[in-house]
């Protein structure tokens, strides 16, 4: 009988530190898995197309709204609706899942240096 | 500003004691996110138009597969592709977390006792 691999969040966050770079992990029909440190402020995006679920594997992540406020801690999620603006932004080191359709760029249509290249497996 | 409502795993599972009956937590465009507790043996069972993804809260999740096994973690997840048939159980009590498309009957087409109601919110 065949042990079949499983994804281990711990492992796979021991392979990368850069910051606000998702790398995906697994996909499940059109949907990906990604994984990502982060650390300081990201960008003001949205994405016009699909919601956005945030889910916080280990540290503190905040999102802010233009009419509110998250706070994320291990154990916790939010879901971005579609069209929603937002802004992650963490004081200290994060480590979240993303999940989300497959083609999402991670700057929505706000671009700049933060844009990260899309479909990066770990 | 407003201080939005996060979603916290614990708090959630602290509001149910039933096993083996998916609750929704949370929808992300066409999909759902759904607490179970599970203890003991599921039923052999396929989702033949969808993958669905198990993600273990605490406690450790064993999936047999027709030709192999897959044994989960807290931290740890697997997704097991559409149409493959698969009977999770767990010999200590488990929670996981599923992610899978509306309207997904947790037995599949097999039926049975363990079938439970579906988008049943907590």
């Amino acid at each position: 009988m065949m042990i079949m691999k499983t994804i281990n969040f711990a492992e796979k966050f021991e392979k990368f530190s850069d910051y606000w770079t998702p790398k995906v992990i697994a996909e499940m029909n059109d949907y990906q898995f990604k994984l990502a440190k982060v650390k300081g402020e990201f960008v003001w995006h949205s994405h016009a197309e699909t919601d956005e679920t945030f889910i916080v594997i280990k540290g503190q992540l905040n999102i802010a709204l233009r009419d509110g406020e998250v706070s994320l801690s291990e154990g916790e999620m939010y879901i971005v609706p579609k069209g929603v603006e937002h802004k992650p932004y963490a004081q200290n080191e994060c480590e979240i899942l993303l999940i989300e359709p497959k083609n999402i760029v991670n700057t929505g249509e706000s671009g700049g240096e933060l844009t990260a290249q899309n479909d990066v497996w770990i």
